[in-house]
């Protein structure tokens, strides 16, 4: 199945050069990329891969896209089991990489947290458990309303990887501080397997409140713009794909 | 009425987003966004809403880009008092949403500010009423020149979201230490309300200075293009919606 | 002259935005934006009115941009002299406006050269004269060699703006501490009526440097694309204009 | 051969300007530009040149995307040879002319690497060389599978440039700590011709390591697309060129 494989390579860029970014450049010494760096560089992921695999799979490379897209009329539910397990495989591939580069140099520590999402005393600005999960909730919600109004049918065509990407950038300049920003289970695996203790037990989170953000976005532009039916799947930029 | 939902939405989100990220991101310890941060943060607001409901509503999400398209000729009259009320609805919920996340954080401190806009001893690099005003009319008027001219006619078809947004995050990275940067009265009292105080008795020039410039740039490329009569409505990109 | 009243507000938006945040933002304590956030300015200027004005005047905004196409080939040698001056007079204006609001804080200083180009003692980093010159001359060179690669007609329609604003971002990226980057005569004119002294003594460097850049840059993309005539004036991106 | 020409100034323009950003702005006192603006600089050469001579050459600028787009079956073999000599001597006579530039400044310093890539101590975060190779594969496997998916014939057409290079700003982000990031071996060339020694000791890791990812990328994205056979030629912007 060449829409999974897709999706597994996708996910795997997403994870490594999103959560790569954080571990090896954001607190490099002087001249590291800080929070703005981090938060261009995962939207970067989704802008790159949406044109590259777009066509191929609509480059989902998150479970709360693939079921907003369900709850929002645009993706068959037969489909989601597929499309989630190979997100969360890309993602365990690309914390294994990185925990191969990192572990190659001096100044790596696991104890820092991998990018490994959290809350209470593991948010990088101690956030609430509520304010995390409600700040991850509205961000994925948003994530997919934009998702569903750019590759909407009246939408421009071409545009939506843009839009997309640099929506996800925008999500993480407001969330990183809170948790880390997951708004994607399957990123929020990755780091977490690697880290282990504290990072396992608040993973939960990381797929109830990005899933239920999901589906509310998928349900909100679906009523704003009366959808009748399915119209495109998923990130495809303006393909009559499947 | 669809149009206002969207415009209540998208509103929402620029408040939301872009004052979340100076709230919550900008002077995060060491490895902050700053003020490049959260002009991005603002930019993209636009830019993912004008392709996600510019087909929609216009995506005007500012009281100032409504007036400034009736000035110039693109826009109706008698829809300016339902899209003004949509927009500050939209950004009331916004700074609400905001401080309902913000204050689960022992860094939070209202004192500094909730990302209100301000004059005088209020103005983050302490300018003063005259130099703010003149900055919050020049701003905007380019603002709404930029909107006029990327939507007009013979511009690229699709594009206008990457420059109307861009010439936001553009419009912050000059004004942030001049007022915080306004140009826009809904995003203004937003927060506004929330503070309380200085920031609501300053409140009055974020509408007049705003409308004023909107105005003017309305005008303004209205005479250079030698339009005739109305053409696009707002900000959608290139569709021949409405 | 509506293309030379284009040309003037577009070469004030360039002047104020892109010096404004240089003026302004680029060292406010703790969270200025930086030589990084300038080149963006810088680069954004010249995006935003691409798309808004490109289909009136061309948007060239630059002196060396109009000898530039016109060494290439693209433009009438009998308008120049109107489109300089346009430049130059909307540059002035820019400088002005700006010297306005800025004084209006306690934060102003003059003597930290307003955004002045310069070279040697008064080059940010020291650069002498010849490297100065070379840099000048080289800048602009590529400068002109994007515009006249991304407005050809086999280009793609509709992206020259976006190539051409973010390439006068990446200029300003490599060229600040060397120069202040100019690239642009009447960019560098207006603040150093303003800053006097020394800003004046060395501005002829920066008309003729990237002036001469400007053409040489004009006649190596005309040779390398085996041009036999004109075809699309200057930035408008992909209109039939003129 | 134009082609060939477009080849040198293109590479000239990446090497030039991305390593010009690096030794000149990164590190400059207060508002340096930092990784983040080297990793936008590299990403905008590319963006660039692509809108200006994709056109001509296909924009490939980079050994690595020549092997790699011939292993992905869109490129022929005969003209590798061509291609990669003229990327060298672009490179070469950018690392010259930087080097001009940059003696001008009593802030220069050759000891500080010029730019030139390296592992182990000479790698900036002091990763080792297996962490070093590993990361190049991976990151030029990825470059190359941006650049065949966002070229392919189901793609929106126009937008490839954007894709790549703000891919290439993306593998910046991770990767500059590891090994300066090649992913380019003629980027890689030209500024260890300057310093000698330690660089040109370790310059076959930027050879190796980059030639093997980008063909392993092309392959795997061919098999990926059921690619019967040739299609587009490079990153030329869906141009029916060649």
């Amino acid at each position: 199945m060449h829409k999974c494989a897709a999706e597994t390579i996708g996910t795997f860029w997403l994870t490594f050069a999103g959560c790569g970014s954080a571990v090896i450049a954001a607190g490099f010494p002087d001249v590291g990329i800080g929070l703005l760096g981090v938060s261009l560089a995962f939207g970067l992921t989704v802008l790159t891969m949406a044109y590259a695999i777009g066509h191929i799979s609509g480059c989902h490379l998150n479970p709360a896209v693939t079921v907003g897209l369900w709850a929002g009329g645009r993706f068959p539910a037969n489909c989601i089991g597929p499309y989630v397990a190979s997100q969360v495989v890309g993602a365990v591939i690309a914390a294994a990489t990185l925990f191969a580069i990192a572990v190659g140099s001096p100044m790596f520590d696991l104890a820092k947290g991998f990018a490994a999402n959290g809350y209470g005393a593991h948010s990088p600005g101690q956030y609430s458990l509520i304010s995390g999960f409600v700040a991850e909730v509205v961000l994925t919600m948003m994530f997919l309303f934009i998702i569903m109004g750019s590759t909407h049918g009246k939408a421009p065509v071409g545009f939506a990887p843009i839009a997309i990407g640099l929506g996800l950038t925008l999500i993480h300049l407001v969330g990183i501080p809170i948790t880390n920003t997951s708004v994607n289970p399957a990123r929020s695996t990755g780091p977490a397997l690697f880290v282990g203790g504290w990072a396992l037990a608040q993973l939960w989170m990381f797929w109830i409140a990005p899933l239920i953000g999901g589906a509310l976005g998928g349900i909100l532009y679906r009523w704003l713009s009366e959808e009748p039916s399915a119209q495109v799947t998923g990130i495809a930029p303006a393909t009559p794909a499947e």
